[in-house]
């Protein structure tokens, strides 16, 4: 394979060969960095090295990394990241655990310890927002982090150059980097993931007991809402105790507006229907919740609203969806986003289908002439 | 177009010409059926008449409706159920409310009152589990109620052949009917669409506040569970009002796992990630929505986690998922289900596709040789 130009010069030493670190190895390696692993488990690290993401560290080489990354548990990042800023006095260090503040805290109190309070200004830390269901270098792919947020954390005294080596570390491996501090990374990714992690488990915890009947009415709407709680409870512990603090505060003020609803539900089911103020409190939260559902960016940094509909039925034969997206692209309309929607025991889906908003007309004229049931083809 | 042949026999009339009404009206005049339409509004009544949905019904003809339907919002359902009983007494009715308890009781106690024990015997409750982001007879299909639920509810005198009559209905416009009783109709729909709908807005509701920076961070488990957290809190309000006992009871369950939470969070802020107990609190509540989310029933009934999965890269270009469903299909390969994943500001997505497990590693290494990037391309 040819090698791409990229900006990072090795040499790099990643420290923990699972997932990330062995899918960053095998990126910058097929770029043609020198790469080099170290991993506490001798299978681990053999594991990595057979998939080409590098070659094991030596000590007593004369290699000197530039970079090195520590790809460890998060539970374990700040004693690595310490570490390897002492064993490497000239290399800057970042870490990819997806808790930052608790990680840049142990480095800068080790820095002062330690009689050294420069030591830290090497760190930068980041948070690479790939992964994948399974862990382990077996899962790695080179092409993990292509098109992810890339956040980069930089402390009080990070040196400049150390942040800007970051930076070009992420954009090499096609990942966006964003710059945040850590306090800020910490509520964000709280919000915009661990809580929704969670409420998720929450709701499908709910399923556990529930009569096999009421089951078969399950929609879409269940499928989407609890698709994440199928996530490993393992990492999932580790990322959360290193981040209970903003998680915490965010569950807190959704307890309020839950109990808000309970209140006024239990209120409606004693009194009846229209009394109990339900109606003020089922209003209350659902139109906040389309306030904040129409802040989240689409595909190309748009809300998602901003695209068209079309509903088509698809039979449940091989190659029908294949057929329905060669003659959309026929058309030359473009898909921004799409869902697949069916229920229990059909031979039949429904492909919902954001395009432009300006050519829905004329596509739903075209797709209804060549012979697709179309959902509200109403003209 | 050629009438394709049903069991159902007209004369039908339909109380309430909105999205329901109208959709069902459309299918059934499809069929050859004799569809008669009525509704508080003449606009409405005049649109769903302009749409072919059917024919305003006069009092002054001769026409005696076989089965009534009433498709009016919920909190007059049972009003207008009692009154077609009266106004037809040979005709069967139903309703097509997305609660049921309520409006049988309705139903039963306006029997009793009216010193006609025997009147509630020829209705029999519905739940089509159809329906769209708009209302109205401007959004109706005849395709809207095609492979989905639609819950037949009667209730202890239901005379067995109006519930064969609504039975009939179900299949002939393509859904699946399931019988059950009201409370079981009632819980199951508050466990798998009205508490994921509420939990959905709660989540949603804590982003209205959010940084801009943080809402670059979100990704796809965020967009799932906030989808329909875009829904119309007016109709939410109704649905939830006639359904608030199993609604209370289900969210007062969840509260007592997210109180849990809570403490166990808020103590490892305190006392430090590995105190307080976050391990187990986080595992007991993931564990629990990992076996809560092998329930759902997947595409044929099975669980979603049979299927074997693709995760493709899609160049953002008109016609590149056209193209790989088209090679798909070449290969003979069907989809089971698929999901697109992008990022802020992306001109890259990935796919991952759901397929038959036995042929993941053969699709893999065919569209690897045509020059598609997979991630996890292991072999």
């Amino acid at each position: 394979m040819p090698t791409r130009p990229i900006a990072t010069t090795g040499p790099i030493l990643i420290i923990g060969s699972g997932l990330l670190g062995a899918s960053l190895g095998l990126n910058l390696r097929a770029a043609g960095v020198d790469v080099y692993l170290e991993d506490s488990s001798p299978t681990s690290l053999r594991l990595a090295q057979d998939i080409g993401a590098g070659f094991p560290f030596s000590e007593a080489s004369d290699v000197t990394p530039a970079l090195v990354v520590v790809a460890t548990p998060p539970d374990v990042a700040d004693v690595c990241v310490v570490g390897a800023l002492q064993r490497f006095p000239s290399a800057f260090v970042t870490d990819v655990a997806s808790v930052k503040k608790a990680v840049a805290q142990g480095v800068l109190e080790a820095g002062t310890a330690k009689g050294d309070p420069t030591l830290a200004s090497r760190y930068v830390g980041s948070h690479p927002m790939a992964g994948r269901e399974r862990s382990g270098a077996g899962a790695a792919d080179a092409d993990l982090f292509y098109g992810r947020p890339w956040v980069v954390v930089a402390h009080e005294t990070s040196d400049p150059t150390a942040v800007l080596a970051v930076r070009t570390l992420a954009t090499d491996v096609g990942s966006v980097p964003y710059e945040m501090d850590a306090s800020t990374h910490d509520e964000s990714v709280a919000l915009v993931s661990h809580v929704p992690q969670l409420v998720s488990s929450l709701i499908a915890a709910r399923l556990e007991e529930a009569r096999s009947e009421s089951m078969n009415l399950a929609g879409q709407g269940l499928r989407d809402t609890t698709r994440i709680a199928a996530s490993d409870p393992r990492l999932w512990t580790a990322i959360l105790a290193g981040n209970a603090g903003p998680v915490a505060s965010i569950l807190t003020a959704l307890r309020c507006d839950l109990d808000d609803l309970i209140v006024h539900l239990d209120a409606a089911n004693q009194r009846g229907p229209l009394r109990g103020g339900i109606v003020g409190a089922v209003n209350r939260v659902m139109e906040a919740g389309n306030r904040g559902v129409s802040r989240i960016p689409g595909k190309h940094g748009g809300a998602p609203s901003r695209y068209g509909e079309l509903e088509v039925l698809i039979p449940d034969t091989p190659g029908a969806l294949g057929r329905l997206f060669s003659e959309l692209g026929e058309i030359d309309i473009n898909i921004e986003d799409l869902v697949l929607e069916h229920s229990a025991g059909q031979q039949v889906g429904l492909a919902r289908i954001m395009i432009d908003p300006a050519r829905v007309g004329e596509a739903e004229a075209d797709l209804e002439r060549r012979g697709w049931r179309l959902i509200n083809y109403s003209n």
